[in-house]
């Protein structure tokens, strides 16, 4: 059965990439509300997309993006899973480094001569996500059925903090539940070895603003004399880091675990070095903390980043001004039991500790996600580890990821399932940056790999 | 003969408002090419009026905004002198700070009940350069003379670092030789004490760019790892100054004259507080060098402002990337023998020792002014003294000024010649910010301190 239906993915695959053009030309960008009727069109793409293979399929207005939930079960299946994906992107910008349209697929190639799908989107999420779309499609046109009851849900706040995603799941708990939680939405190892996330770093995202005078003054009339915002605001940001890139905020570090030593052995066999992972993007060496392993920094140790700045003249040429106002958007990525609320209050107090008397601050949250862990152990963890080795002829790496994907926890913690985070995104596939890819590969193989993970885990006994 | 010209100045004044009226309303921006036809037009203006008037006029193309000269002379003036001003003014933005129309003339209120002239160069330098061009217009309309020669030179590049002025002045040496250099862009002590300034702060301007990786990167994908382009500048930006907020760039204080203690006891006496300066902008301490005096701060010693920065991600809400590319304005006020091409050197191995190595950078230089003195025993400085007893009924004050006005140099160097600055603007006038304005009294009264000039510096015998 099952090889019909990866014969069936194989020979449709030309009909797969329409449709995932279709979606990456709706510029469903969350960060802008001028994008809001592109986020719309995409919610509504993905239901008739569904209800065209007999789901039943409901859009759901929140206080932000609207969300979608897609079922279709059938009285003999003795299993179910939740597919979670999220419709929304990035912004596009900075526009002039596309090299095609980012709002268009175009047909790349990768740095390794394979074939890739280019477009905004195209990885983080509508390509990801497509991919248990289109192996649902292989399992329904060749068998007529799904071997296990399949709900999915379809968010389009993800790059934007989710924010009424948790009150969503609270209040429709009977219709989600299921024995897993899927998420394709994450990355491969290497292009030839698969990976399995058994944990995600948590996120926190705040906007601070620096007050100094009440408007901009003449640098020759006051310079020397009245305080400028930009150079408080570049002190306040340069103190958060130490000498060693170690976070300086009091308390920052509580609920951080130490990895155990012996992982941190293994580490060092793999000969895997700041050149060979920044390398690829212009890098040699690492910014993160000293004396620790790279692994350790990206996947294990919390972060700070200033993801934008602004204050003053930025126009061309000069003003000699000195400015009133100076804005910083931060994130720290978060890991083990970091608590969002209190780092964002231990940051306020650090700012207010600094600030010169005469100036003021606001800091506006904008994203308080904890960091999640999945048990390695549970049965879908179990089922992808044999459908990634069947796949992909090599055994999936499990791994601790970088990044933050908010429903995990809420997952657990609402509804009490565990989450398989089984993506085939690549490092260099340029997620939030100009000319994202994905890789043909990964498209077809991560169809194949869901298809797979379908007939397994339906057959499986009860976990 | 004094007398009837200042009636007939104080006659018409209605009439010198519609002239000023008609400058305010050509956008005259030099900083942004956008407004390259505006400077064009401001030139032709003063040209016209000028000619109106019966000046010889030119208007000279140069690399960057066209220079005007204007002449008149006669046979039997004894003297000669040369007025500087310029025509181009700030941006206006931030457009929505403004309370009218940048580009027209409102009249307003000052905090002391007194009227005002709102508009971008109300003040800055178009109401006051016209105090003197509608000086020599009472002269003319009430005796047909002047009584001395007068050359007037207008640029248009003031605002953004006179680039193409040095070069003029010297192929045009013999049009512009006078007794006395003449401008007026500079303040009063206070509303009811003028001021003569004898000495201006330098001025080196520069961009800089900190480029890290080679394209924006995700941040829960290589955070902990890849270096951050804002990380890098505003760490450099906080090293620049120490915990004195004194500035650490190496060799920066040479050439820095100390004031001497004679005239640092006097400052003591003044009364005059950080909370008097900086109240009325809405600040309370002084953010220069601890232990030295506000004035010393503000026009005796050298000091770094950052006037704008940019990176990464600006737009509404959150976007977790780490930013390749991150940008400042950065600017420093000159004193004394401060040598402005060994401080860009300076500032460049400063930047270069604390980069990361795999960082880059680059330092766009945008304008390298000295400082300049002017001697306060010369016959200029000494008529506009005895003018403004007679003005203004009080003795003027001889002040440093923060601010820098590159052609005072110039025409030192170049002609041989001291300038007299004799400025009418007040602190609040709100230069280089929204709302800029020039109290109707510095524009009426200017306008006689002028003529008043223009009378005694033509009986002056040679100096």
């Amino acid at each position: 059965m099952i090889d019909s239906v990866l014969a069936h993915a194989d020979e449709r695959l030309a009909a797969a990439f329409d449709r995932l053009s279709e979606l990456i030309r709706i510029p469903s960008v969350s960060a802008d509300a001028a994008y809001d009727g592109a986020c719309a069109k995409a919610a509504s793409w993905l239901a008739q997309t569904l209800r065209e293979l007999n789901f039943e399929c409901s859009i759901h207005e929140t206080g932000g993006k609207p969300i979608v939930l897609c079922r279709k079960t059938a009285p003999g299946n003795k299993r179910s899973v939740l597919f979670y994906g999220h419709y929304d992107v990035q912004p596009a910008e900075p526009l002039e480094h596309w090299k095609s349209d980012p709002f268009a697929l175009e047909f790349g190639v990768n740095a390794r001569g394979g074939r890739t799908i280019v477009g905004r989107g195209s990885a983080d999420d509508k390509g990801q996500l497509l991919t248990f779309v289109e192996a649902c499609r292989a399992w329904l046109t060749v068998t007529g059925a799904l071997p296990v009851d399949v709900t999915m849900i379809f968010e389009g706040a993800e790059e934007t903090g989710s924010a009424f995603l948790a009150d969503f799941i609270a209040g429709h708990r009977s219709e989600l539940g299921a024995d897993v939680a899927l998420i394709c939405d994450t990355n491969m190892w290497d292009p030839a070895t698969p990976a399995i996330v058994t944990s995600l770093r948590g996120l926190v995202q705040a906007e601070l603003t620096v007050r100094a005078a009440a408007m901009d003054l003449h640098s020759g009339v006051y310079g020397g004399g009245a305080e400028n915002a930009i150079h408080v605001l570049t002190r306040l940001l340069a103190a958060m880091k130490d000498e060693r890139n170690r976070i300086t905020i009091p308390h920052f570090y509580d609920g951080v675990p130490e990895v155990a030593a012996s992982v941190r052995d293994q580490w060092s066999k793999l000969g895997f070095t700041a050149r060979d992972f920044l390398g690829p993007v212009g890098l040699t060496q690492s910014a993160g903390e000293t004396g620790r392993h790279l692994i350790d920094q990206t996947q294990f140790q919390p972060t700070f980043d200033v993801n934008g700045i602004y204050g003053g003249y930025a126009g061309k040429g000069t003003k000699t001004i000195i400015p009133a106002e100076a804005t910083a958007k931060l994130s720290f990525r978060l890991v083990g039991k970091q608590d969002p609320t209190a780092i964002l209050d231990h940051l306020k107090s650090f700012i207010a500790e600094r600030l010169p008397s005469d100036c003021s601050f606001h800091l506006e949250p904008q994203d308080l996600t904890p960091a999640a862990t999945v048990d390695p152990k549970c049965s879908g963890v179990d089922v992808a580890r044999r459908v990634l080795v069947e796949e992909w002829g090599a055994e999936p790496v499990m791994v601790g990821s970088g990044g933050s994907i908010p429903v995990v926890a809420m997952f657990k913690d609402l509804l009490g399932i565990e989450t398989v985070l089984m993506g085939f995104g690549l490092d260099d596939d340029r997620i939030h940056s100009p000319n994202e890819k994905y890789d043909v590969a990964s498209f077809h193989k991560g169809i194949r790999s869901w298809a797979r993970f379908l007939g397994h885990f339906g057959e499986a006994t009860q976990s």
